[in-house]
């Protein structure tokens, strides 16, 4: 076990993560000081040529901005990136589908992350259980990718639905979204968990960046054969 | 307040209760000795002229029987019939759906009260949102029910679509099918109640006999139209 | 299935619904923009005549009031409202009843969404179990009622002495008034799941337009019959 | 602090209690072998004068029996007694009043240990708020009392009604009788402890034996005024 | 059923209360706004003399005290008083017992609505169980009231342990201090509902005022006893 | 949308579900009588050529075996199978790892499902976190599995481990072994969508089923790569 | 890395253990074959000299005594042991205090594991904090332990006062003695974790088996200090 | 029992606590005025020689240090201490591992609290089970303490690894870094309380302080050792 990390005192930055896990390790922003998740970027991009920064605020984003010009800030999805992986020449696209207006914060997020890691996606807003029909207008499209990333708040019946009219493997990602009963997201994380939908796996409330890692980590494990 | 009932030291009687809530008194028969059963249930086919008894065993009715030979057992549904109300006339029927097989027996607790209470009803099981193509195919009978009661265990995602199809009230039934995070039903009982379909009420998991009195209670109140 | 909808990108506008559902799109004002609001509203109205957006803020209804002359607010219910649905023509009024004075934020949205739908309503308020004279003092109002709304939180105990002095359908209200064991509402929930009167039905914690729409498709139904 | 007690191995049986805490140790059965009830049984006889036993199956008390032959079984309150404190002289009575029929265990083991502890009571079953007639019918006798325990499973909300129509403590006792979200007497407990009745106190779910102790502490008390 | 309410519109002030329940209503601020705080308060005084205010602001205060020039406020309980009841006469004091220096809002809330009630009270503060001596120091004083108010948070320990020691009613109040696993005084709550204690009673979280009104109506029982 | 399924009266068999999801349907045994189990296992068995059935009792079984004697039974894993899919020609294996000895039905559960769909898999059992080295003994194979599944109880840890040392999808099963804090299951479910490995998605508890649809969803989309 | 295990199959009997973590394996035996139990107990024995077997039924027993004629069975605290290590010769003993007769077993369950590992105890039966004179009558005995092992269940408070009147680290551990609001040790649990005295930490319910390796940790450690 | 303490009024500061537990009163700085921690941080100071007081906020330490010069304030740890204990003289050391950047606040807690007491500590941070090599790089360090901290918000898995990797007393500290199913720490709490490594105890959410006084108390315990 020769893996290699760079110690800086308040962290230690994993670059042999890349050859072991496929991915150079990305930053969760919230409870690091803007200067803490800088210091984390500029040794990432310099190992691994881009980075990825979840959780992100305006402020973390400045204190980035300001070493890494290059850096962008994607609002809705509180995301920074700087560069982007090579794209994976992927054969398959990620659906990205949401339920609410209001859960478009988690899809974007999600979106971000695929496209950081060279993956292509498609998103198809709106499309909540209660107006099917939004729904079964697009199913072509939805058919069409090879991973579907499925996010609902509320009662998050929509992975269910998808899941029974597709056969490709569904991640579920519970959101927040929603009041009394919703439980902060628990509603709708124990809908998804006992969905009658075989093929659903479920990612923690708002987790729309572990949602894009397990469809990326798909999508790599089919490109392989491809590559091959 | 002249109501009147009558004491049979371990329980009142309430007779006055079919004038003041439109029914007579129902026997919960779970937590009742047989004998007590009986003795409640003989008086109130005396005052009212039909009873019924839910959650009850075979040794509850065996107990009834003996007394009251025309009454009925009704295994899956686990109740007691003794007579019924008169039809009720109404234009409606109550449509009953439920999403597994496994929600059979709350569903049919629902059509057995409804009967004894003189509406009409109309089943339509296992048309669970995993398999959308049953429900769509039967769209229009689900049309045509003035109230429909939805039963569904798991994630209990039913009665949402259900209500984004149909112009009528919905009241969602949660069961306690199911196993890990349905925790008993209230997986399900929690997504029903964050339903993003506007129109749905719930009641407790596995009342089936809760959900058929509210059936009753609105359509008598739309047959009251129609006599006036 | 030829529902039709608008894509607005953030959204779809569902046109249909009204013919499907009875009742036009109601607006979720919480985690939209104030814009996304205008926008959304703006189309609703010109297809339907009239628009309800609920948990609105200030700031949502100043911005559709720029763009809809004819909108109000409804600062203790937090809903916006331009226009409204013609008179039902109903026999029948919904009775809002409500446990304290806390509990009026909640009450007032049921009462606002029913006024919009056409609706005829009354309101007794402050009529809590600790003190039933209150409520006694004004059964017959009460009685006279086709529907009632139960608004109540702490322990939630109104719904079921109501649902032992009428009917009539109850449609129970949990509010997060209370503290400590009250759980944001959990309890008051909890309690009307498991009243004891057989025809109360529940909604989601503070959602009073939730009862209001099962209310007025209660009421449409029970129109149908005297419009025949 | 020199308070006595004597030490069984397997248990200390406190002969200093009555003087420190007003009445001698009380057995809770459940989890103690019947030789293990029947050795502490024979020295608080021994000690006291009386004994009692809660939560105690016919194995506990054939066992006490063989040894004491005075013993009594109390088969719904699953009590042993033998012998009894001698009567209070106290100018009350404690009323006990049970929501329906199922609670009548609770109540009764409330009714036995305050009968052997030398207090008089009063029952009043079957008085859910679902027929508040049944209440109101007995109103004088209720008001009489000097202390009331209330006994109610489902939503408990018999409390809070009682509470407001006297002028006395108010001891609530949830119980576990219901199913689904009455979670095994969860509701009920908090609907009492979140209750809009100011004198209401409450005990553990199925605890009638401690409402009782506070019962008789409280009647204690008062009855030190008319003895002085 | 002849008694008497005064009809605000936003609220029923209950001026028959007293008669039925011993004590005028008590206004809960929380929610209410400092008008109708005052509103309220003004009647109350006009019946019945004097008025207790809880949870009560500085703004509400400020309203109040515009109108009633004699009102004052307790800070740290959050309490508003203007006049008092009558002296009670009780030959009882009741003892108020606070685990930590962070439960004194709380203990206060109960003191503070005693002394608006004419009751007697003697605070021992800073007594938890993680320092015995503490409480033994002062054993002889907690032994010579009448009831025991005992206030904790944390593992809310204090009250079995109090009950162990004297002969009287216990009613113990859980607190919101704590952290982590006290979740918001439910670790406090569910210690004292499962007391081993037998004489302990419980009231909801933070609730010195309910408290202070079952011990005000012990009080008062007992004191029936000395005026006959 | 022109699927078809058959009506068996308390049950539709979906035979458009292959087509639909990639799989016929698998019966859910538990809470179906042997009857009903054998009749939907007949019609499947006829339209697709084999059928799995989960949760299954040994009755179950015995039905099913007189009927289709082809049929076996995995003690186990809780399983009936009767024939499979013909094999997958995926290039990719299965890892199917366990954390303790107790986890083995559900891991099992997983493997015989696999085995169905024509998938293999390889074994890894008893290798929790408490003796890392028995894990990292066999690390390589680890890494040359295309997917992993990944089931523990207790505090839920292996996924996060394995998901630090593997570039593959990780699919986490927790399992309802363990007592008292692991709730029934709901420690290692909380810990596993909490894990800070990224790429780890969550089935429900025990559910090792669902665990195997999603990895053979997974290597049929990676197929189709090495197909074309 | 090169610990050794011995492969069963369905178990990685861990022998470089002893090695690692100071003692052998201890085998958790619900959930586990007779069988199986005997085949790990044979290699434990013959590797380490001798073994202990927790949550152990009769059953497991006769199978190990069968195959190991020294094993002997602990009834109350469910173990199996054959041999024991040898004594510790640590100049300290652990303290086993239990506050109820019903905490018995689990306290057993760590007195019959010290046994095992050669350390020394004493035990204190029944010193719960409702009758804290017990407690202080063997406060000497206790100040003289090297570790106390407190097992409680309702409420919990024992660690609390106990680590307030020593200086010592005090292990506590929730016993699932209780009904109600103790949710199966929940309270116990939750108490211990908010416990207000400094030195405490805490185990799973009923783990008496965790609470005595700690403490064996604890005492090997003074241990090293003497030997050195 | 002659144990002092000297009255504040508002808390009674406890100067035996010392003789009997070991340390001094530290002051738990929340919910108190600066203006009280300063009146007990004199006391404590001019009895012991030196205070800690945790979960202080700048305007606490401002508030002190004005009074005592000598006091600091450790930012991040958000502690403030003036003087310490005289260096223990204890062989071993405690090895403080933190999971995650974000658990540093907790892990800085224990640090300060052990350095106040006099004992040596080494920090090892950011060492999370998903790059498990930055752990196994440092484990001889982790095997050299004496006493092991386990910090670790999350799933809370790292103490289970460490657990199996080590011979020595293992205390886990949840953190509650994290969101979503996390619940505040409770995933975290819960997974360490289930842990299967058997060494390990638990303290409540956050509290490093708690853990640092347990592995105090253990190295104490441990010098009386060598001190002999």
């Amino acid at each position: 076990m020769a893996d290699a990390f760079e110690e800086l005192g308040f962290a230690k930055v994993d670059h042999a993560r890349a050859a072991r896990c496929g991915r150079p390790e990305v930053i969760f922003c919230e409870g690091k000081t803007p200067a803490e998740v800088t210091a984390i970027a500029r040794r990432i991009v310099a190992a691994s040529g881009y980075v990825l920064g979840t959780r992100a605020s305006r402020e973390h984003f400045a204190a980035v901005a300001a070493e890494l010009p290059a850096a962008g800030y994607h609002e809705r999805a509180r995301c920074i990136t700087c560069g982007a992986a090579a794209p994976s020449g992927s054969r398959h696209v990620v659906g990205i589908l949401s339920a609410g207006t209001s859960d478009l914060a988690v899809a974007e997020e999600a979106a971000v992350t695929l496209a950081a890691f060279g993956q292509r996606t498609v998103s198809i807003f709106d499309v909540g259980v209660a107006g099917l029909h939004r729904l079964l207008a697009r199913i072509d499209e939805v058919r069409a990718c090879g991973v579907l990333i499925v996010v609902a708040g509320m009662e998050g019946a929509l992975p269910s639905v998808v899941s029974g009219l597709v056969d490709r493997p569904v991640i579920a990602v519970p959101t927040s979204v929603g009041y009394g009963a919703s439980l902060g997201g628990l509603a709708a994380l124990l809908g998804m968990l006992t969905s009658c939908g075989s093929k659903v796996t479920v990612v923690n409330i708002d987790n729309g960046f572990g949602a894009a890692c397990a469809a990326d980590a798909i999508l790599r494990l089919a490109g392989e054969g491809t590559a091959a």
